[in-house]
């Protein structure tokens, strides 16, 4: 894979409009993208930022009429949130990791292991913090929809990754991880290549999406949701496409859980 | 930030030579990087291989030289490693963190929770299976010395991280981590900052070095050693530079580990 790749380009799209809940996401990536002069080509990757999913998907919740169950209650108190919140934590979450002073870790019903199973109060509109926004539904049918929406509108092959960012164990700070795919091996498998030398590679299975998510966060920012669109150009695979959610690190395989 | 950033450049370094124990590896990137046509400008960020810096450091062991502990020779047990290698890979931990059948997840002396503290037998040379190589001694003072030497190289102004490829926990797949950087803030603090509605950000620390290293990693490939330098063109910051150490999550603040 390495030798057919010599230069990647990522480009912000400019002047992205606000998303409003049952917006056509491709259509409004495609007006932007042409009004930035942009031209997509055969084998490109849109980085799509999954608030902005979200809103297209109207995957809002209002606290004003959210009534928290009594373990929500109980969860509040232990981490400091609103009991609301957490309330719609759980409804997005298989189970809870983590939960003390300021951090609720949980497992998201779609496997990844966050904060708040992805339930933002930021930058979720002008109608308060009563409002929130919680992940796609289907992320990686998220990316298959807008890819096949982007492809038509711009007639040639494309790949989309919906992506967010993530804490981590062990090192501080927030990268970009992909929720969702379509359109590239959001995996690739070097096992059983070899080295320059000839030994057998061990380790080599590379969280390719994950890889172009945090390169696309570098562009996004994060203070404002002005860039939440990114064409990224020059990257090459050979591998099959596989969505996102192959990712997930299966729990029974993982030793930090 | 966000609003100063458009485009982003990253270019892979053609031909880039074998590196020996004792090359100077700041001319070594120098003379490729100027063989391939490309200059750097103020601002832009190299991101180097931990492998390259490893072997300029002569960071090798020759595991026939190593006599295993006890420790050494249980933990191979356990995880059907080489004892020598385990007895190198312990030489470089503070602390194991996980041992099971094909994994030695460890606490590096630096911080990093790792496999094999990094230790790596593919790719470093052609003295067989026999030799190892280890991380840097400092890798933020290994880029610190790569940065003003490039600096002399080409005079600008410039940026270095020193990458490394991490397994995770929750996710799989390896993905591109900064060991060390210089000239650039690892973390990006945005608390404090607010959203387009006014609202103050919550977790708003970006782990920059983390999403260069990783964007980086894009174009280096896996297989060979062909790519071990990029040059990242177009990103702006305005925090003052933070080491890669940095980005090491205290571990008393780590709910993890």
């Amino acid at each position: 894979m390495a030798a057919t790749l010599r230069e990647l380009r990522l480009t912000a799209i400019a002047d992205f409009p606000e998303v409003r809940a049952g917006d056509d996401l491709a259509a409004l990536i495609a007006r932007a993208v042409r009004a930035g002069g942009v031209h997509p080509r055969d084998g490109d990757v849109f980085v799509v930022a999954q608030k902005i999913v979200s809103k297209a998907e109207d995957r809002y919740v209002d606290l004003g009429q959210v009534v928290p169950s009594t373990r929500a209650i109980e969860l509040a108190k232990v981490t400091g949130k609103d009991a609301r919140l957490v309330e719609v934590v759980l409804g997005e979450s298989a189970r809870v990791v983590r939960a003390v002073h300021d951090v609720l870790i949980v497992e998201h019903r779609l496997g990844f292991v966050m904060a708040n199973a992805g339930v933002d109060q930021s930058n979720v509109g002008p109608h308060g913090a009563d409002r929130v926004l919680r992940l796609p539904v289907d992320p990686d049918a998220s990316a298959a929809r807008l890819q096949n929406a982007l492809e038509q509108h711009f007639g040639v092959r494309l790949a989309v990754v919906i992506n967010d960012s993530f804490g981590r164990p062990w090192r501080l700070g927030t990268v970009g991880v992909a929720l969702g795919a379509a359109g590239l091996p959001s995996l690739v498998d070097l096992r059983g290549t070899s080295d320059r030398y000839g030994r057998t590679l061990r380790a080599t299975v590379v969280a390719l999406a994950d890889e172009l998510a945090a390169a696309a966060s570098l562009l996004m920012g994060q203070a404002d949701e002005g860039w939440p669109v990114i064409l990224v150009q020059g990257l090459a695979w050979s591998q099959a496409s596989r969505s996102a959610r192959d990712l997930v690190r299966p729990a029974d395989e993982d030793l930090f859980r």
